[in-house]
């Protein structure tokens, strides 16, 4: 199909096969390419996992330099190729999708003939001939796919929810803050079992989203314990045959370093390869976090129902057209979008766990599916966090006089009074206010009710 | 522990074991009870699958006694334990637990050992002595747990379906039915993204969830034909090794006179033991009603918020006291309950879609689990279903006067016509309603408005 | 940004936007992109969805041109655009991003912008202009996003279904088939809780997943009775309210003949718009095929498992390199690409779950997510399915004499045997085969032996 | 029905009502069991929920005696009939099903009406008469259900997983850490991808196990500090309306104090009510936990699998019966209680998540199935895990004759050494084994071989 100037000739202990020219993956990628037509371009491997071999390429060079087995030139292409990875300006260089080998071999194999064919490039060497430069013997000296996959795979997570998840997450739980602290005098109707319940102050209402978020947040960082152990240096089975004793540590101290995020060796190298189970933890975290946001989101938008038939209590920013012939039909899109994302993380996690207990003796042939749905959750949360607070949350007004309407109509505000369920009994049954059917009663007079009956005071346990 | 009295010995090959003097089970039920102390006694095999079992062992005993190769006197006594375990009166001798061998084997041999004991028993014998009636050679003739158990556990399910679910789905539909035809004239405003939309009648609100329930029939209805379809015959693998040519065929039969529900044997006994993927897709079923049944519940509960707080448009009955204080707070628990039941089935699903993945060769082990869940979300789904129609959806009053209230506030009686959005945006900025708006601006006199302005006329397609 | 020749400017009811020269989307495309910033551009809508929408803006633009409502001219440059559509040639100028607004309303916003555009175009006209094809005069006529977003959705999935599931499904079927006849004189051991059981043919074995993918295909065309039936003509509520008496019909018939696939008007439009549960049904289907080539495709690679170490019973296809200090290490690698999709179809299936059970009122508003992981689940399975027929299934290898080696070892072969078990216990205890047991306990001479120990005979029920 | 004297008559403000005279509870227990059949039985409160609500209630009592305000008499008789509830021995009273009100509100009655009946009879009183024990305003003094609930909820997870689940995992992980150091010398084959792989000891296989247990202990103890956070105080909507300041933190001390557990009072009491996402956080650290012991014993059934036709690498303890016709087929029934166990925890966890995502405005109405499935989870791995300890691991035995056996036959002890490949391929193809290759090749005598390949040096890095 390609004409000889179109591709060159790349080599495995399979045999030849033709490559793209202007593709810095090699044979295995290629073969890889064919053998696994499943889901196309949408289906790839994450990009935050491409980049987190790039570290870990990096890291290993300048180990393996550390050590004096690995040549400085060599070396220095090949983590001035990494460099490259890790900017994302290779991206197109990676086109194997997540169904593949279980162990991301494939991948772990595109990573390292994208680098040696780029640093042989950087050397002037010629592409596919594996020198100076070889896939195997230097970008891949003293690992193994099974240690390498797994370890790229937690320093994905790693950095992705420390530097995209967790500050996104706080910004969303800031601004429901602020807004918290904007509405802390309005008080309004509580509503339990859906039914009108006692007041409390819309502050006090968004307080809770808050402490939600909070909560969400140490949720998620209380897995990075487990999340940033490095399985490098187990090699294939967990042993570290033809490792270097020692590599496992130097390898989590120089990837702390690149990404300025704390990593630590496994100290169980059998468990990191067999098992996945802080994706499986992680994802726990995440899924709690989707449960929060999904309630967060949807109170929201009950509470701006309307504009004249729904609650009203909230008016929530109006980000593009709703309906042309309906002026203050707002749509809750943003709640929408959140919400949405809750349900794929939720599914998500089904994934990942049902993945994570197929381990198999002394490894996890899931690997690749666990992290391309980890990182999907991890940045859907992310990105719509931002959306949401960006587009929503910040814009939130309170409709003050329609809360306060609400709230007088209702038959709440007198619990623990004596005559109270008299009054509340006239007022249902006769569709008027409490404070109408109190004075109709005799129970009190306008002055007595507007004196005594007070919301302001119903928020907060006795002094 | 046991006095002499207390007990009596029953061997199994491993050796001999006190059980009780007043239970009809033997040997190989004692030991499961020591081995699997596992959730005790809530955690029980469900009685709808024991029940199954004296189906299917009085069906074995009628075709091995037309074959006569089982005494008739045998044979007669093992159909009169066998009735009795369908009565369910020897309920309490079937102690064991889900979680135990994954062929369930063990409740198999409780099963042969109680109908042999309590045959025994009806023959004047000594309980435990085997004899005249032995729990393998007469009660298990021509039959393996490997076959047995999934027989039973597919009898267990297509009869709850039949005898408890499809009708106790059906009442409710039909209930809602009957509501959606009283509601038919009630026109009252629509809500798209929980924004006001154009209007609608309050009957064909509810003539949709009449059509989740009747596809939900069809739904589940429509796995019956491969959840009808009988392992039995296959033994120990799947071919049928020891049994007689045509015992499959014969017990499928026997099994629909015994049940009045028409039963076929598996067309392929291998794939009728190594997987339960008829559970897997009947609870896909369940789990689908379960998602219609929240929707529905939570429409029901959300239109009958308030009582002055929330919309209103429903009034549910008041089955007990919500709070003292209050008068009009009525919580709606019967949607609270049948919503968690759907969190329940829908959870089972997951279950259920694990254990059903992990079928290995010629037997999948996770049968207890699989069948223990199915038969609660028959059963709750069942039971919720009738608690929910009889507790709630029969007493559902439409609020009319508010229905007519809220629709009339609303801004949506106009789309389609030109001027409407210019009424529209008025009202919607000085906070009146359209017809005011559309008097105000010289649009329309009071008289043309009511003329021209007609919700009624805009609940179905233009003639 | 842009410079003026880069951009022009198009408007909605919010004002002016810049958008691309080279893009046909419009306005509320231009702003979602700006609204929705979530996961980016591997989270777009499926083809597949744009595609179908596509078909059915071709359909409507038929049939309002059968009413003479739209103008021929303009009716047929709607046609050659959606012609376009369908083709996928103008997958490109779909940006759009699965977390929008639940109802699909920008998609479907931007399937008109493209569709008017294109349309301006052919008929040379200036782009952004809507004239003379407005988006929502003339592509939209008829039409509302509550209803074409659910009806583009049952049309992707029953189309995709239809010409790529269902057919990759049966290829898969077919050639297991076919090995399972190749195989049909095989005798091998069976396996029960992973321990030896009595033996069955290879054949029998691989005909448990025949019927498992027999099963599945019944599956899920069981679900297109429901997914067939289209929204079409509820408008905005389900009321059909400004659509044509009949329009529904004449959609449902124009998208059918589009198709050559048969769809149908749903009965009862409430239903259609405010839950998605044929999408809940169809992915319990899909889900349930999962679990059933997660059990097919883990049998085959423990069967495989070796070279030396492991059951050794067959030889998959070596696709790619393996170890390569290793010969003989042929890593189940298709086995683990369609494993890993059986996950993500199972967590798929829960997302949709949660998602279907949120509707509320009139209008579910998680149908984008709803539709993108039936659509990915559908494509995941065929796509693998034929992948693993390819690469894996049409050259699997029977190990015979490994086969029959593992089967003489075994002690399985005498059950019903009188001696049987004192000659299985000498063997077990001693480490020889039950031959030699057989005749150093002067059970049987050799001669005997191999006469009456006949696994071929335990193949099947007596005859 | 009942005679006269077979019940007495109890009110509440719908009405009077029939209540046997032999039980505790009250008018609003008996409405709630005629309006709530579902599921019978088998669907009861959890013990452990009605546990800690006995723990709550004398607290209260506590608390409410120092303030002065409870009557130092009544408050030692509620004390006294809470110590009954602790004790499990009014457990028959709580007839209850989880499927009820969803803010658990009749369960809560429940628990106040037995505690004031009980209270009333050690007094001298007359049951049903509310005096001088009155089931409000005594046993629920200064609380209400929506803060009590999820208080006795957080109570039980705590307390369950500090005494029944922590043990017990660190039991099994112990008994399997001993087998670990008991098979550290024991060399055998490793397997990816289900191949053969290089060597590792089965000491440090059963150390991956170990790991995975220590982390499952940190993981759900990761979670208490949220989980021992305590709703009381929070009232009706989390204001503490009728509470005293400080009620919530004496609770929280008091219930430490009786539980010697470590409790303290929520920060926010909105999040407390609204939200039960701490519930959703612990069902994700049990999930992941279930997903570890799915991989651990799927493992060990396959390294047992056998006798003569599987791994064999193991023996399993024999506890029952297997096959009376086969002397050494031990099916692995522990392994396959606890992994039906894992499915089941599996699948509680989207119960709980889909349950927890439901809260509305003040208050979660999905409480009773949230911690009816915790609960399950937490007792069901507690009990299996001590299952699976004392009746397979501690009694699992290294088959190290067949261990040695099956690595010598393995073609993967020469990696990294020069000729190993060719020794290798000629032993794949001829099917011998590496040592006969090497010799016959001329590469090794079997002196050399036998002093050059050593297994035993294959199972760390290079000091």
């Amino acid at each position: 199909m390609m004409t000889s100037s179109e591709y060159r000739v790349e080599r495995d202990t399979f045999g030849e096969l033709q490559v793209p020219s202007n593709v810095y993956w090699g044979a295995q990628t290629q073969r890889s390419l064919q053998n696994f037509k499943i889901g196309g371009i949408r289906e790839r491997m994450p990009p935050a996992l491409i980049k987190s071999f790039g570290t870990l390429k990096k890291a290993a060079a300048k180990v393996n330099m550390s050590y004096g087995i690995l040549d400085k030139q060599i070396g220095d292409a090949i983590i001035q190729a990494a460099d490259e990875v890790i900017s994302g300006k290779l991206d197109d260089h990676f086109p194997l999708v997540i169904w593949q080998t279980g162990s991301g071999t494939q991948t772990h194999m595109n990573v390292n003939e994208v680098l040696s064919n780029r640093a042989i490039e950087i050397l002037g060497g010629e592409m596919g001939s594996k020198t100076p430069v070889h896939p195997n013997d230097h970008v891949n000296m003293g690992q193994s796919s099974n240690d390498s996959f797994p370890t790229a795979m937690h320093i994905a997570a790693v950095v992705e929810i420390t530097e995209q998840l967790v500050p996104a997450l706080t910004e969303l739980r800031d601004a429901i803050q602020f807004k918290s602290k904007e509405f802390k005098d309005i008080i309004k109707i509580g509503r339990t079992h859906l039914q009108d319940a006692t007041p409390l102050t819309l502050g006090q209402e968004f307080s809770g989203y808050v402490q939600q978020l909070t909560y969400g947040i140490e949720r998620v960082q209380g897995t990075i314990p487990r999340l940033s152990r490095l399985a490098q240096g187990g090699t294939a089975v967990g042993t570290g045959l033809n490792s270097r004793e020692g590599f496992d540590v130097k390898i989590a101290e120089t990837v702390s370093e690149i990404t300025s995020v704390k990593f630590e060796t496994a100290p169980n190298k059998f468990e990191a390869l067999a098992a996945n189970d802080a994706v499986v933890e992680c994802s726990g975290a995440l899924n709690t976090i989707a449960v929060s946001l999904m309630k967060i989101a949807n109170d929201i938008r009950y509470l701006g129902s309307g504009p004249r038939c729904g609650l009203g209590e909230l008016s929530l920013p109006e980000n593009e057209p709703g309906s042309s012939i309906m002026p203050g039909k707002v749509n809750p899109t943003q709640c929408e979008a959140i919400t949405m994302v809750c349900a794929q993380v939720m599914g998500n996690a089904t994934t990942i766990s049902v993945a994570g207990s197929y381990g198999q003796f002394e490894l996890n042939v899931f690997k690749p599916v666990m992290i391309s749905n980890l990182l999907q959750s991890i940045t859907l949360i992310a990105d719509a966090s931002r959306s949401f607070k960006d587009n929503c949350v910040v814009g939130i007004v309170a409709n003050r006089e329609k809360i306060k309407q609400i709230m007088n109509e209702s038959l709440m505000l007198v619990t623990g009074y004596d005559k109270a369920a008299a009054c509340a009994k006239k007022a249902h049954k006769e569709g008027t206010t409490l404070k109408e059917a109190a004075i109709s009663l005799g129970a009190l007079t306008e002055e007595q009710f507007n004196e005594w009956v007070r919301p302001e005071e119903m928020v907060s346990p006795k002094k």
